[in-house]
């Protein structure tokens, strides 16, 4: 699956074949006082509540139950903010192997802690991520998992939208939070392959919109700088793959303020009872901020995409 | 209903036809990492996505239709330190009547304010609750609808009692958080009429604790100050049938310092994700002190009754 082709549906299909004892089956919930706020029937689907606190797993372990039993014993290395990292070192630990993760200086400190609580190596650093990453790899002699970016990641954060079109038979419009491009890859596709008619609408940070640059240019776009509060969505660059499916499956991509997603997070802790963290509210966010309309008929699906929020960052945002 | 009797399976029954289709069937979550903290299969009743934000509603439901149309048109009046207002208030303009809600000067602002946005009255006192309830129960000929001390309140409670014999086929053991005592006392009766072999524990704060009292002393305890941090379960007495289902259905009741309850609304926040209410976090807070021992076999409950937290109550907690 090194090449360059679209996922088909024999890819979600396998990866839930595979995964599907080992992670949730997240459940969709509802708030009346949000779907009222927002004017329509508004369904959460809650990967906040999937294992290690994010969608991540899903993609990770469809990553690592495709390894031969000599890559697993050489151990694997990875990129990540957070919550990859926090799914790549449970998912290692569960399938026999080991994982480094290099991760930035500024990584939440929650964040830092769940990946060593769950067994990974991490080594913080202030420089490029992805050349120490490299480097780490090369002289370590390990397996590189690349957190976004590999058909594999994305088939298995796709089982999320097999589960979606199952459980949601009215479901007109999708929003998922974009970072790499991992997750709303792997997700319109696989619904959209089984439901043409669903809308599905991606939403960026505004201080990290590396995606809507990409659609624009029509090529992976490297940002220099990063700027959000939404730590799981700051993501350097997108993926070719990630890039080729969103062009494929996705409607459009949308940017929200910090302010709004900030808004949306306190919304859904306070109303919906939901402790997600900022990147998991940017749906609800774009819904706020009138930068995405609800269909005419029919239900709107938000990814809550993870709960890993750290508690300084709760205290600033509440 | 008024008379001294105990509820029976009927009751519940004809409980759950009168509001089964105004209030939600909450979800049972689970935590790993919290099941595996307390050692055991850990589950969560998730009372906090009920209407309103608590069960208080269940109760409120099944007392509201059982009124005349004469008494729903006077209007109704209670007391409460806040979620049994939000209920009352919601449920009394879903039936075409109004509530008066006699509170705490000291209650949580968010609580009030939810009473208001459902169309309540408040009225904020520093005086007896109760006193000045009945008074104005007599100045505007209202209809006194008591938070707890009910057999219908208690039997809509109680459904949540029926849900959980369905729901979890393995229970051992259930851990009800204890204010007035209209929760434990439905949901305790309810469940043991069908699983008379479930243990089910009651949970205090140290600083009110008049369901501990009152079972000792054999009768309804007033207590003349109170002073916890859950001001769900804040109060200051509980009523005769509350006592007489806790003393015929409860196995224990315990009590926990709020220091236990904010250690275990943090677990909740940031382990299970979940923005809970201290009162909420009680039965966790047991666990956690071990004041209650897990069962050998089988599954414990903790019933997450509300999740209606103030912002200063959350960062102080945090």
């Amino acid at each position: 699956m090194g090449d360059n082709r679209l996922l088909r549906p024999s890819d979600f299909e396998q990866a839930r074949q595979r995964i599907g004892d080992l992670v949730h089956r997240t459940p969709l919930l509802s708030c009346r006082t949000l779907s009222h706020r927002v004017g329509g029937d508004l369904q959460f689907k809650a990967e906040l509540f999937q294992k290690t606190g994010s969608f991540k797993i899903r993609g990770v372990f469809n990553r690592l139950l495709t390894l031969s039993a000599e890559e697993r014993s050489r151990g694997l290395v990875s990129i990540s903010a957070g919550n990859h990292a926090a799914a790549l070192a449970y998912g290692a630990s569960a399938v026999g192997s080991q994982a480094t993760i290099v991760m930035p200086a500024t990584a939440v400190a929650s964040k830092i802690a769940a990946t060593r609580d769950y067994g990974g190596e991490v080594i913080l650093t202030g420089e490029g991520l992805l050349e120490t990453c490299r480097q780490v790899e090369r002289e370590r002699d390990l397996v590189f998992v690349h957190p976004f970016d590999d058909l594999r990641i994305m088939a298995g954060h796709g089982t999320l939208g097999l589960e979606l079109a199952e459980d949601l038979r009215d479901l007109a419009l999708l929003i998922v939070p974009v970072g790499g491009g991992g997750l709303i890859g792997g997700a319109a596709t696989a619904l959209k392959l089984i439901r043409p008619d669903v809308r599905v609408v991606g939403v960026e940070p505004e201080g990290a919109d590396a995606m809507t640059r990409s659609l624009a240019q029509g090529k992976p776009v490297h940002l220099d700088t990063l700027n959000t509060i939404a730590d799981g969505l700051a993501a350097p660059f997108v993926g070719a793959h990630n890039l080729a499916h969103v062009d494929e499956f996705v409607d459009e991509v949308v940017t929200v303020s910090d302010r709004q997603i900030c808004e949306a997070t306190r919304a859904l802790l306070f109303h919906a009872k939901l402790a997600v963290e900022p990147s998991g509210a940017a749906g609800l966010a774009a819904l706020f901020s009138g930068g995405v309309k609800l269909p005419s008929s029919g239900s709107t699906c938000c990814v809550i995409s993870g709960g890993n929020i750290d508690r300084n960052v709760l205290c600033r945002i509440v």
